[in-house]
């Protein structure tokens, strides 16, 4: 019984790429990518990804080669999601918001082969590799820029650009024919970092077999068939493979679709527009709010670890006999594993027991499944903090309700998330610290009506520093001081909006910071940018 | 990059198993099964399955062994295709038409441990065991009974029957703890008999991989999560894990939705019934009609070594601008391949090079992927040739339509689909040219009003016999003859409805009987059955 032997006709690799050839078969009229005036059909962006796929081949990069890019959300970087893994290479993409010493840092952990940047960016791209080129150890980094699909202003015949190489790639060459026979599913196919200022970047590393599983699992999860078409926000890795399987159209721009001055026009609309949202817990009130505007909420949470959403609000038909605003608080919940996750609970950290299912009892919230990383690139002892016990810690404290639900009650104790970006509260004390004034610091969340939340961060000045509250035309001088150092040392959303200067910040016995008190403090604080919108 | 090592957290394998642990814990009010006045909760379903599994680890159930069981669609084959797989063993379920000789043939074969049978089948049972004790070779084999869930007629205390072995598991037992943990998910979790009566019996081992990804296959392809309820006529292997992933219920009966006398009542519904469909392909005609009467057909084509449905003709957005009649004959079709399904293609048997896509060629179709088998047990010879070229070969004849779905053109040579039991007309054949009488036979589907279709056989007599038309009592008489002796020798379902007689079988130049011709024959025919109903 057991010792039949797997052929090729029974065992193929599980990867999300085989979803784009399946696309242009299946569905060879439909749209695929709508971007401005743009439109792309599947067959024509299948084509289009295996003629860069054949051209990255032909520039030799090889398997497992990482290939970077920094590219807002364009038909580029949607194109790239299938292109490179087809070429047996890992996509790295990089956030866009970071500056040249972040994604300097990337590159010198990640080591890319080459290196696709968007045109808007080249002045970045100019610092990132003056960066680079003060290294002792040289990287032999190819960039590539990427133009606008129709841009007028095409670059000189000499320069590689992304189109010209989608124009010589050849899409029927031997080797492109090869290109899905991934012999692993197992195999790297994204490298994410979850941070990336400091002299310990974390690369979340994705295999195609996790990216292929969790792409089921926000399909079915999401019942995603009913929703044709897609304008993609901010996108989790996973979500670039999903909708392809399905052969649904992906609509991509930059405007957010709560901006108040142009809200959309949903009066044309039939049914109800179908909105994912994660990042920080969302109130049960602004639920309801968003439901009232034609738009059917699905609370998600995740982490790039888990390969992007792991955990979905899943509507339940006992939920109908309730009241709205009992709906909206259960809708406002993160709820159940998806598919790709095995198991996931909230577990005592000292005893590595599950904590009751009472929706009281607190937890750091655990799981395993496919959807989990392989783990941090080039990086072993992170990779074995986050196994421990033989689940993927989530540093994430939440419940379990009766039901099963999982509700997060904090995010993190340090994590700050920031128009949907994660902050490390520790990076930016990091950066602070080295700061000549600063004797302590501790940087927690505070709430902001733009982004959710931005870093506030609560300083104890050096002895001989004014910390007396009466001074304060000094104190006004020294918060500008302190923002506008940030803001040269980091990434602009990264940075504090706001300084509370404290003669000595609250701790526990242990001498740890309380920073649930510190929280507690900003629920009455306005931010700078935040007063000017009030008044 | 790919020297990162796989852990508990990030590689879990894939079985349908954990669904019901998922639907025990996040559906805790869900009905999980209706069967009569019967109904269960999936945690309820999950206890029972625990339990039972626990049952047969104590009855040294070891990894890989067979357990076999006969038994109509009550909710015992439901819990076995959960309980069997968890406690590492493989579900051999038989057919409830076949007769003793063929299950004998197939216990022979398979070697299961233990052989469950419903109390309906206690004749049988007998039949079955005294077959078995004629055998030189004996086979160690412990029968247990499956009674009515709410039956009174409960057995003695010492007969070990299936409620009892349910109240006897200890769900809690750690043997139980550590079922979920399969090692490895291509490990066969079940056995399936294509055909059982002949010396060469094919098994089609399939794997809980493939089991898991043809489940997410149907779901997604189905879109199931909009049907709440199911009610199962006939069950493909993957049909009985698919639907406790999303929590739904699963009605059990055994009444036909088309049964004319009792059609479903529609008319307190509010939306269509959704009806999938496969066997014998079905005319566009049919479907129109059966749509009217409120239900929403799927048309699916599968086989047994491909885990079952393998293609749905999956409804496209350009279709809504068709006239009704174009809409069914679309329908009618069998379409593309689904998500486990890697690969599906027509190729010439010669050249093995694929058809054109012009819905005309014939071609035989065949396809890769983990839907497919991991082969025929014990029958290297059979799994060589259906993985021969690296497909499986399925010996069924198809063209591909320029949309790039699939229209099956003859369900294959000789197989005849009767009320969705494929029966093999060799096998027919091979009892009939056993009969003194019979020169030469050749056994083809002929259309049945109620069955689909129904096998006829063309007999060409013995020298000496009478074979003049003339001589009509002698013909109605040698019909009746033939159609006891394969009603004494076959399953009742495969002995032919219509005997013809002929001076000679048409042929080809090789001398191969030309099937084509008989079939045309048949269309003008009536089975002795229909005939009643007709007049």
């Amino acid at each position: 019984m057991d010792n039949m032997e797997l052929c090729e006709a029974n065992n193929v690799p599980l990867t999300p790429i085989t979803f784009l050839k399946r696309a242009s078969e299946c569905y060879p009229n439909r749209t695929s990518i709508i971007y401005g005036q743009t439109r792309f059909t599947w067959p024509q962006t299948y084509d289009r990804c295996c003629r860069l796929a054949a051209s990255l081949i032909s520039l030799n990069i090889a398997k497992n080669d990482v290939v970077s890019v920094v590219a807002p959300n364009t038909p580029a970087i949607y194109e790239m999601h299938f292109a490179v893994p087809m070429a047996g290479a890992v996509l790295n993409p990089i956030n866009t918001r970071l500056d040249a010493t972040s994604i300097t840092t990337i590159l010198r952990h990640a080591q890319p082969k080459i290196l696709f940047i968007h045109r808007n960016f080249e002045p970045l791209a100019r610092e990132i590799l003056h960066l680079l080129s003060c290294d002792d150890l040289q990287l032999n980094l190819l960039v590539i820029f990427i133009d606008e699909y129709n841009s007028a202003k095409r670059v000189s015949s000499e320069e590689l650009d992304y189109e010209s190489l989608i124009q010589m790639g050849e899409p029927t060459s031997p080797l492109v024919e090869n290109m899905f026979r991934i012999q692993n599913e197992q195999d790297p196919i994204s490298l994410n970092y979850t941070s990336g200022t400091t002299a310990d970047p974390k690369g979340v590393v994705i295999s195609h077999r996790g990216a292929y599983l969790t792409s089921l699992g926000v399909i079915i999860g999401w019942e995603m068939s009913t929703c044709p078409v897609y304008l993609w926000i901010f996108a989790y890795v996973s979500l670039q493979w999903m909708d392809v399987y399905m052969g649904n159209s992906s609509a991509r721009g930059h405007q957010c679709v709560y901006e108040p001055r142009n809200p959309l026009d949903m009066s044309h609309r039939s049914g109800p527009v179908h909105l994912m949202t994660g990042g920080s817990p969302l109130p049960a009130a602004l639920v309801k709010k968003v439901q009232r505007l034609g738009f059917q909420v699905l609370h998600v949470y995740g982490l790039t670890e888990a390969t992007g959403p792991a955990l979905f609000c899943e509507w339940q038909d006992e939920w109908n006999r309730l009241t709205e605003n009992q709906q909206m608080e259960l809708k406002a919940r993160q709820g159940l594993g998806i598919l790709s996750v095995a198991e996931v609970d909230v577990k005592y950290n000292e005893t590595q027991e599950s904590v009751p299912h009472d929706g009281k009892t607190m937890g750091e919230i655990v799981m395993k499944g496919n959807n989990i990383m392989k783990g941090y690139l080039k990086n072993s002892k992170a990779t074995f903090e986050a196994f421990k016990h033989g689940w993927l810690n989530t540093g994430d404290v939440g419940v379990i309700h009766p039901d099963g639900h999982i509700e997060i009650k904090d995010r993190s104790k340090d994590i700050i998330i920031s128009g949907g970006e994660n902050i490390s509260s520790v990076e930016v004390e990091n950066i602070l610290y080295k700061h000549p004034r600063v004797f302590e610091v501790a940087v927690v969340a505070m709430p902001h009506r733009v982004w959710g939340e931005t870093p506030c961060a609560f300083i104890v000045l050096q002895k001989g520093e004014t910390n007396k509250e009466d001074d304060e035309y000094k104190f006004v001088a020294r918060e500008k001081e302190l923002i506008d150092y940030c803001r040269e040392n980091l990434p602009h959303f990264m940075c504090p909006r706001k300084v509370v200067f404290l003669e000595e910040l609250p701790k526990n016995g242990n001498g740890k910071i309380l920073k649930p008190n510190l929280r507690a403090i900003t629920k009455g604080l306005v931010a700078e940018d935040e007063a000017n919108v009030i008044s």
